[in-house]
């Protein structure tokens, strides 16, 4: 590699020559000192270049905001920057020019609009702040992932492209299948059952789904990634609730661990949540809707309203950001779900953090006699 | 969960009651006892159940093949069964029946051809054989994965839908985006190049790509999974190589050490590879190939059976299965390779393992005035 560090490795005392890489993020001059900022991925570092070293200095005159270089150098030993860290150089080379002026303002003072940030993404993540949020998602689905290896889960990677859709409505993205019409998957479901049915018991797969969907909300993506997880022998539905609960624990409980910097950075605390989560169950969430000014007829579903409601609700009573709702109304679920016996309600079940749904599951009907009955009743 | 215990977990001292869940494998009564063997992800089990237990003798008179059943009950003190793990049970419930006959002998005892095991694909990864190479590729991943985490290379998951091709050929697979033409990606290169961009300069992305090739053999494939890795500030092509390397090892070694049942299964022998890997450059290439009687003209790419050919040499002359083959013709090679200054060769590797193709690397030319220049070149 080019660099011998990163800049967030450069520590007092290292001997002899480093080789940092990075871009160029300020130049100043005072006196007779040139500094440069340079900054890596790990940080930031300041290149004190004297007008002594007369070639250096010359060298050194045009340098750009975010020109990629290359510098050898030493640690000061007595360092005077602010940012921490101080290299005196014996060479400076530049791997790649910058476009002058940049596009965008990367240190984020002035700001641009979003479609300006898209159009220059890649820039635009050299901001610490942007970079951060890739970095708490990757370390979010690490922290998953290794629950899910260390219990038993066996990662599986099923077809993107299928014949046809796997749930209502027609948000199906369609592909020319050699001369076929397909389409790409709204989600995995249907492939995850045929490995319960394999006796594969515990999988996930970890991969995209699409829902065509005109619209521009928070709620609606085209294209996003899910963590599908099936297993199988579960009791009732109480006992996805445990692997969910859990698998966000872990996930969260990673990112607090390894991602202490980027948190200070965007200006988030974020704590392991408690366990057991809450959960509100039909048809008492009726009532406390009720109590709170919102009447939703009894054995419909729930508005976006609700949730939020609901999540002000658990917040004030439990002090928690997470809860489940469980055994929704059988009427608004598709066929395939479990119905409790006698009752109108079904082993089905939501996980909402702060308002917003993160996932949706429960306990599938797995007797045939009862999936024909139910699929009769759906007028399917 | 309704089990206790996977049928893998079974050890004796195991006081009081556990159960266990799984299909019915076989059933067969001798004298006065019926012997029925189950069998879930992790192995198999004896149930062994007397005439003398009348209710419970009748009730599984009619255990058929692959019925999912619950077993409760406790280890034999004595076990005589040959599959190692004998249950005396209280109780045998019958979870889903299955059709009789199966469509397919699981056993694999009698075989069915490839297109009725793939209508029939769940019931043939119950074959302990088949569902092993998914446990395979699970670990392979899990070892790769932790190798790219814990070397500070950064998961992200790029964009699937596409505005345009990334490879050259018409191999392209278009989706109707909202009433414009779109386009699964061959592979998510661009996506990786911006975030080198972004600076955040070792990343991969472990997702689908597609190519619409309608041919049928062991080299195409429709949809399959890539482990995209990217880096930036290598000296050269060898940085990659040494990664390549590093990765190919710690996948391996995940399977010898945690898939050792599943590799016997198979018989499979797999030894984690021997570093460095040996590596082939051009234009030596050409002489190793014309002293096996293969004659491919000097600046010309590798076909099929030269790629054979090298790995035999490579088999004799190092006893390895892995090698690289360094240096390609630049003529050959995209315009965004970088070439070796005054030369005719490009920093392009390839990985070869037993004869295939495992992945394309290289360096990237980043000097703007090259790669315009090399456009131009290429006459794009």
């Amino acid at each position: 590699m080019l660099r011998t560090h990163y800049i967030g490795e450069l520590r007092q005392p290292l001997g002899g020559s480093v080789r940092i890489t990075g871009w160029v993020e300020r130049v100043k001059e005072v006196g007779r000192l040139r500094f440069i900022w340079i900054r890596d991925k790990t940080g930031m570092a300041q290149v004190t270049v004297s007008k002594e070293n007369k070639a250096l200095f010359e060298k050194t005159a045009d340098l750009r905001l975010h020109d990629f270089i290359l510098v050898t150098g030493k640690l000061a030993e007595k360092p005077i920057a602010k940012v921490g860290v101080e290299i005196i150089p014996t060479e400076v080379k530049v791997l790649s020019k910058a476009e002058t002026p940049l596009p965008i303002d990367v240190t984020g003072h002035i700001k641009s609009i979003l479609s300006t940030r898209l159009d220059w993404r890649p820039i635009d993540l050299r901001n610490p702040k942007n970079a951060a949020i890739l970095k708490i998602q990757a370390t979010l689905v690490e922290g998953m992932q290794e629950y899910l290896n260390s219990n038993g889960f066996l990662q599986v990677f099923t077809p993107c492209i299928i014949g046809a859709g796997s749930e209502g409505g027609a948000e199906l993205f369609e592909i020319d299948y050699f001369g076929q019409k397909a389409y790409l998957r709204q989600d995995p479901q249907l492939h995850r059952q045929l490995l319960m049915v394999a006796g594969l018991d515990k999988i996930y797969d970890l991969g995209p789904n699409w829902r065509a969907e005109p619209s521009h909300t928070p709620r609606h993506l085209c294209e996003y990634r899910a963590c599908a997880v099936e297993l199988s022998y579960i009791e009732d539905e109480r006992d996805v609730m445990k692997v969910e609960e859990e698998l966000v624990v872990a996930g969260i409980k990673k990112v607090v661990e390894k991602c202490e910097d980027e948190l200070r950075l965007l200006e988030k605390e974020v704590e392991v949540p408690k366990t057991p989560f809450p959960v509100l169950t039909f048809p008492e969430i009726y009532d406390i809707l009720e109590d709170m000014g919102k009447k939703i007829p009894y054995g419909e579903d729930l508005d976006r309203e609700a949730e939020k409601l609901l999540a002000k609700y658990v917040k004030e009573k439990y002090d928690h950001d997470f809860f489940f709702i469980d055994r929704f109304p059988y009427r608004v679920k598709p066929f395939y779900v479990m119905k409790i016996d006698g009752t109108e309600w079904a082993r089905s079940i939501d996980l909402i953090y702060k308002g917003l749904e993160l996932s949706s599951g429960g306990q599938r009907e797995h007797r045939y006699e009862r999936l024909v009955q139910q699929i009769k009743e759906k007028g399917l």
